[in-house]
């Protein structure tokens, strides 16, 4: 199984149409900024929502429909997030789906909303409206979808992923849209993603949960979340075949592909952060159970430090131990080694004469892996950040209410 | 009482002696990099340390030796934070306490040693040998030692403050070194305090655990420490009068001074923040508890977002709000308030049509409130931190091991 890019993203599946149109939701913006995703026939849904106390409108919406565990269309936009807009934002989300209802002869429970930009701005409804009867959806549309959800991302993030069950080729599609340098703060993470399998509500729900465990709650901090960060999983059974389901000889395979697409997707969210030359993967390996990995892993991966060493191009390794050292998990540097790639910085509690030179030209490349070993147990985790350069200063100076 | 600066600040308690001497402890530096404080008497002693699991060999050495709640001496370094230097760093951590007990005739489990500077280099014992050797501590060497705990801050910090107890002038002191933006990271944090009160050890141990929890964990968040912060505190009962302890009338007079003393030096610090032009206060009030008020107010002020906002000079009180949401606690937008010093920003659910001139204006002073009432309890926190510029990524990015 491999990740496929340059395709249509969430119109791969069968069954599966979107389009997207530019609103002008962001005063002034003449970019794309309204999509939408209608499956032809009611799909079974899964959803993961922000955590974030002060949520938005439109995950509000999301969560009263996901109670059904169904849908057929998702209508995103950019330049606008309907976060802390008060009972007027609920009702503007309720009418962004109502009409794409409409247009489209779905129930409106079937509909659901998703928003991102800024905070604390009403809707132009006007405009929302207006593009809304304006769009077209096609089988091609991933790509327009995919474009339309962007916000300071520099590239669209769209892949797809082909696998057999039981003979019968089924697919999965993602469009997903990041950039803020995803943690340690808050910049709202979409993802969408569809499938022409026939999935038990269950067992997609569980499958979806692990992968973002893997994936995209590997770069975006549990807790540290925007009003907005959804990811949304439609199967629509277009693929025919039999009723996937958690006892189902190919159910680790649709879980395994789930997780290698939603990984792909998170890796690019961070590969296009805020003002990033460097993606950074950290391995950690060895330590005393899954979870003490998982937070050891995102401790060095959102540490500001090694972010700017990074960006130095600084193999500063004291920083790494550092943070691994206040994950709050068991950790001793003493029996702890780190790798830069293949070149070993620290063994046994101690630094190494490492080839300064080598190290310094691995952080020059566009990734780079630290990897740590803890000597602990089997707990194994991997997390992805980026550097921090000036123009994540600059991006987030400059970028106004 | 007031807190005073410009002062002696660890030597204007009576009894004790400071001083420093440039060693070159990091290779080509002239600046004092050494320093000492004797007291003429053993003294009760008090300390926080670090949480990090890579404590700093010195770290583990006055852990052992508070265990006697008494000190006379401590000795400190910049240039080298004797970290990740295996089983030498804690035999040259033994080895600088025993040249000052040799120097200074005292018993060598009564000497505190505290390093800061690079991680995973051995400590130059010859030139911090010569550096012991060298020093003289004197009544008024208070700055000397203040600049000598100095790495990447800009600004000395030292100050004290004066109280009477039963009648009984006396004194606190203290001098500290942090920068490195201090959270969300690790820069290490050191503070010394000394007083001529007369101090029961158990409630000196108490008195500086509230004074740390107010000042330094609210800059400094819990578990996000370096591998060697510490702040130590010394008593040595030279003003004379009766003893302090717990239930003695003078006691919350002597917490409260002591709480002055650390918010002074906490605010201090994060003023000298690597790049730092804003210091940004953050009052938090009518949270369920106080727990959940502190959780609040650290979320906001170690934002990433809100700190390059301030930096933009963009009142985005979106990031405010929504980093209060990500906090884990207690929180409902609709019926929070946030003002920007005077300025209501946001109310009831809703951004408020604010002067932005005079809010835009306000961020370029060089400190910044933003208070959030709740309306949920009576929990309340202030918690500080710093604008993030270019200049705190071109610190962190050429500061090297």
């Amino acid at each position: 199984m491999h990740v496929q890019h340059d395709d249509q993203g969430v119109t791969e599946p069968q069954g599966y149409r979107a389009g997207a149109v530019a609103c002008g939701i962001k005063e002034g913006s003449t970019k794309q900024d309204l999509g939408v995703i209608v499956s032809d026939a009611s799909a079974t849904a899964a959803a993961v929502f922000t955590q974030n106390r002060a949520a938005a409108a439109p995950i509000v919406l999301c969560r009263e429909r996901m109670q059904a565990h169904r849908a057929s269309a998702i209508v995103a936009n950019s330049g606008n997030a309907n976060a802390c807009n008060g009972e007027q934002g609920m009702s503007d989300a309720r009418t962004m789906g109502a009409h794409v209802a409409e247009k489209f002869g779905l129930p409106q429970e079937d509909v659901l909303v998703l928003s991102t930009g800024v905070i604390g701005v009403p809707m132009p409804m006007d405009r929302v409206d207006d593009g809304i009867a304006r769009v077209k959806v096609e089988r091609g549309g991933g790509q327009d979808f995919a474009h339309a959800i962007m916000t300071t991302d520099t590239r669209m993030k769209s892949c797809s992923i082909s696998l057999e069950i039981d003979e019968v080729p089924v697919r999965v599609g993602g469009a997903a849209k990041g950039s803020g340098m995803i943690h340690p703060n808050m910049a709202t993470l979409l993802g969408f993603l569809t499938t022409d399998a026939r999935v038990e509500p269950v067992f997609l729900r569980e499958a979806l949960g692990a992968a973002v465990a893997k994936s995209f709650n590997m770069i975006s901090v549990d807790g540290d979340t925007s009003t907005n960060d959804a990811v949304v999983l439609l199967a629509n059974g277009a693929a025919g075949g039999a009723l996937l389901h958690a006892s189902h000889p190919a159910a680790d395979l649709f879980s395994e592909a789930l997780s290698l697409l939603c990984v792909d997707l998170a890796k690019q969210l961070v590969a296009d952060g805020e003002g990033a030359r460097t993606l950074i993967e950290v391995q950690v390996a060895g330590a005393r159970n899954a979870q003490d990995a998982r937070d050891i892993a995102r401790a060095i991966s959102r540490s500001n430090l090694v972010k700017t060493a990074v960006f130095g191009g600084d193999p500063n390794w004291g920083r790494v131990i550092c943070a691994a050292g206040y994950a709050g998990c068991d950790f001793d540097a003493g029996i702890a080694t780190l790798y830069l790639d293949d070149v070993c910085l620290f063994a046994q509690g101690f630094g190494l004469a490492y080839a300064r030179e080598r190290a310094e030209a691995l952080l020059k490349q566009p990734s780079v892996t630290f990897r740590l070993e803890l000597g602990l147990g089997d707990g194994a985790a991997t997390a992805w950040g980026c550097d921090m350069s000036y123009e994540y200063v600059r991006i987030n100076a400059e970028y106004t209410t």
